[in-house]
């Protein structure tokens, strides 16, 4: 986009639309014109949205998730089972595993994977803080899900993560992989398939 | 999304987000984590951006194109021919046809094209602001370029446009259709491929 052209104040948004993720300059310029067309009272409500989220969000001081409270409401919960932590990189992969709900357990949100590539190692994600939930004696945890994504990062962290666990004696688990239900064989891949073969389980009609 | 889940704050943007054209609930819930993850000077940089757009840009009292000014700097420029207006849909139209670079021109813009169905008429456009400017006789209107999208709206439009031209006597001219430059016959669709045969033009090496 053109600066010339364009009053500057649309150039802006159009510039800083496109800044996020998987929205390019096409799209942050589709985006802006509807902004522009729609009513003042809504892209107000969305502008102040977006501070309050910066403003009222932060980070659960225990296991990292997003929360509104200093200790999020799963780490407060007395439902919630504390010898049980689930692993994830992002709030989003709790977010996922809260929808099912399943999962009476807490989390530990590590806040990324480890990615030397990216000089992303051990010290840029929450580790420390779930090793010193390990080292706590005051809730004795009994079961590590390592629920990092099933991609060389995931994979390579789940790794040290299970290490790291190594002299607290607690169980380490990770989330099974396989044919996702309501999936095709024919379009699963490979490694996906071969895994699910090796972990097939018994059925009994 | 479900609001037991996610923090207040958190929902509010997915879902003023996801109300966005083309923003789905997965799409609107990535943006927001990834705002959470940024530092707060850039959430609030777009906030303030967001706001910014609505209380600066105006729209041309004579184009309908989006400005700073009351009227924009196409419609004031001595350097700009006013007796050719290139009639558009949408502001981004006008931005196509003005990054070419190739038109000297003047602008319309329509905000919207002629959908019976979605109850949209000459009314709801800016049609007789259109006639406004071909009534005036201190510019005199020589060609009118309708430059409505080559859909059934747009040729309502265009025809509908074209009918309203006629008393004026002005020249009406439509873009012309054809294969893309850089495209791929074998790609082309039936009627682009038609029309860029009945519009074949001499060719000599």
């Amino acid at each position: 986009m053109n600066d010339s052209i364009l009053p500057q104040p649309v150039q802006q948004v159009i510039d800083d639309l496109g800044r996020l993720p998987g929205i390019g300059p096409k799209t942050a310029a589709r985006l802006t014109f509807h902004l522009l067309r729609q009513s003042k009272a809504r892209t107000q409500q969305l502008s102040r949205a977006l501070l309050e989220l910066k403003e009222k969000v932060i980070f659960c001081e225990n296991c990292f998730n997003i929360s509104e409270t200093p200790v999020c409401h799963i780490c407060s919960s007395p439902k919630r089972d504390h010898s049980l932590i689930c692993v994830v990189s992002e709030p989003l992969d709790a977010l996922a595993i809260e929808k099912t709900r399943e999962f009476k357990g807490v989390y530990h949100v590590l806040n990324g994977e480890m990615s030397p590539i990216d000089g992303i190692g051990p010290d840029q994600l929450k580790v420390k803080e779930l090793e010193n939930r390990l080292k706590d004696q005051t809730i004795k945890i009994k079961e590590l899900i390592l629920a990092t994504n099933p991609t060389t990062e995931g994979e390579t962290t789940a790794l040290y993560l299970a290490k790291l666990a190594e002299p607290y004696r607690v169980k380490v688990t990770r989330l099974a992989h396989g044919i996702p239900i309501g999936g095709d064989i024919e379009y699963a891949d490979e490694v996906t398939l071969m895994s699910a073969l090796a972990h097939r389980t018994a059925f009994t009609a």
